[in-house]
């Protein structure tokens, strides 16, 4: 098989088992000379996405998810809630999106005909990874323990 | 320079660029051909040493550690406050500390002198990684949050 540019997307705030099993999958579809690029969400998309702002800025997610062996490059997403520009920029082969990824497949679909980009999208599937897979989870754990002992974790 | 076995060690519990800015030094102690070993410490030494648990449970620590670049091998702790035996049982060329870890020098220095090995202890240097770099300051910031919003961020 060809090597293919992979694109996969996230906030990855806090990093845990979910996204190392989520970036796996989509190396798995790079194959030989291919590269895997990840997008990480600017704080200001996070914020909107979720109603909080990210626990790590931009930044500091971004260089912790290009220190993963599958990754070749992480850069940080745009400002804007149309995901549409950066793919463009990007030019992927395929687009990864995690089994409970939201994205607007419609207006892709459209970008991908008007420009006559022969992109993929390849939904993943949900691959049994043990342990804390949520950032929300894992928040909770931090707050809880708090609440229980009445001082965090020294 | 041959390659040397280089170990290095820490809680890993959250990953933040403190952690990477640490295993990128341990690395570059290690030459062609050579290795790093990360020992992760186990649930009841962070409980031991930092009067709490940790975040996250050790096997998923050790699974994170290992997808790391510059990581060849995470492995376990073992359950006991004497760090000779598995420094026996790993027998790197170097052991690569933070700039703030303890550890007991004369027993190491001991045990290496008694047993004939020719291990060297490098202290690192504090390296300026910008942002979040200590789990402390980390879960606060999660506490933070939730004290002032009376919610988690969702």
């Amino acid at each position: 098989m060809a090597g293919k540019r992979v694109l996969a997307a996230g906030k990855f705030d806090i990093l845990h088992l979910g996204h190392i099993a989520y970036l796996e999958q989509a190396r798995e579809l790079v194959g030989d000379g291919g590269e895997l690029v990840v997008v990480v969400a600017l704080d200001r998309t996070v914020q909107k996405e979720r109603g909080a702002p990210p626990v790590f800025p931009a930044e500091q997610r971004r260089r912790i998810v290009e220190s993963l062996k599958m990754v070749d490059k992480a850069v940080l997403g745009y400002d804007t809630t149309d995901h549409t520009s950066i793919v463009v920029d990007i030019d992927p082969d395929i687009i990864a999106l995690g089994y409970d990824q939201q994205t607007d497949m419609d207006a892709l679909e459209k970008l991908f005909s008007e420009n006559g980009m022969s992109t993929k999208i390849v939904r993943l599937e949900k691959r049994v990874a043990d342990g804390l897979c949520s950032s929300t989870v894992i928040r909770r754990r931090i707050i809880d323990y708090y609440r229980e002992n009445g001082t965090p974790r020294s």
